[in-house]
């Protein structure tokens, strides 16, 4: 399983993956989830990935493929906007199916990827997609701050209570290790470490890419005062004495 | 869609169930989830159910119609203990799976049922139980405080971080109820009224049945507060300012 989580705020873009992947509870690996495509001051885009490996690996070999092919062959370091980013993306995962679907298919195996693709391309604003296996994608809307994709639910509530399109990188940061930490907690299959990818708005290059592991001080921290404040919270609040017979 | 939680503490039981069926977005109705099945002073069984409304329903119309069918009948109200109790409970879904579950595939229809029932008969001390469609059921032992049913991930965090067995019930109702806040808040086809029922250890009849809607106050504080308290909290915790570039 996967638990990756995009925001598109008015500051830039805050991207968190784990690296958890697994085939059967006896099989688990580490595999990195994040993909960064970047041309300092022009464009930079985030890539990040769920579903099957070998299908999201072969998409992704295959967009690296084409990078530097000449200015011929369409890639994410020349397509014009993030719209034909996402489509590029789309198609890319197409030609994967094409190749590979049948093959799956006489197993049993599920065609099944989930990508979220966020940057921002030099005459637009930063833009976020949710490309599916279909190829086909849906775009954050000024009402929608963040896209999700593998295990969500678990995370959800934390960032619906707290992330705006006005909320700051760090706020958001914070949001974001929150919400990975309670998808832990509660699913084994997602794990450690993190990659953490952080984008201003008009700078067209990564602030920062960082993997973030057990040792690391603060998110330590933070897992066990989150966990602490809950519970502190919880207790605070009235009891339903008004509950005659309990 | 649906969700039930039951929780086994020592000082008894707690069962908290939504009422929201829909067949389509469009086809949103009010069906009571949550039945006690009770002899006082010697048994008190509560069931609640999710998955298919028809399917739920026959189960439970054939547990009722065969309470008082007489004594050479298996009833809830004679088995002789908890155990018998949910292998009565299975018996019955496979009998209504038995009747119907060809007529379902031939429309594609998933047979699809997921029970919790939780109770005491006196002999021995209170046993919950999750029953699923295939008639076959797990018990919670020592380790387990409780099951969830339907739309389980959304409420999962709180319970695992506030509840044991050495819970007292007020406390468990006031964690139940922010369990299925958040539920309701990221899952539409949750919704109020609520069915809370309590249950005392050694007490073999039911402490309280209420019907919680959005117009109990103390409902309507707890979501509120408990809203102020996350966004509390997280604004409390440190930010990352280790992060630099962000």
């Amino acid at each position: 399983m996967t638990y990756c989580v995009g925001m598109l705020l008015d500051a830039g873009m805050v991207f968190l993956s784990d690296s958890r992947t697994n085939a059967g509870v006896d099989h688990i690996s580490t595999f990195r989830k994040t993909f960064v495509f970047e041309q300092s001051g022009e464009r930079v885009l985030v890539l990040m990935t769920s579903g099957n490996l070998a299908v999201t690996q072969a998409m992704v070999s295959m967009l690296k493929s084409r990078l530097n092919a000449g200015d011929d062959i369409e890639s994410l370091y020349n397509v014009p906007d993030m719209f034909a980013a996402a489509r590029h993306v789309g198609d890319t995962l197409r030609a994967v199916h094409q190749r590979d679907a049948e093959g799956l298919a006489a197993f049993s195996i599920e065609f099944n990827a989930s990508i979220i693709l966020g940057g921002q391309i030099k005459g637009e604003p930063p833009r976020l997609f949710t490309v599916y296996a279909a190829g086909n994608f849906i775009e954050a809307t000024t009402e929608t701050t963040y896209f999700q994709i593998g295990e969500s639910k678990y995370g959800k509530p934390i960032i619906d209570r707290t992330i705006t399109r006005k909320t700051a990188m760090d706020d958001a940061v914070k949001c974001a290790l929150i919400s990975m930490d309670s998808t832990i907690k509660s699913n084994l299959s997602v794990g450690l470490p993190l990659d953490l990818v952080c984008v201003h708005t008009d700078q067209y290059t990564v602030a920062l890419h960082q993997s973030i592991d057990a040792s690391n001080p603060y998110f330590a921290a933070l897992r066990q005062r989150w966990g602490d404040s809950l519970r502190h919270a919880f207790d605070e609040l009235p009891k339903p004495d008004w509950l005659t017979g309990v």
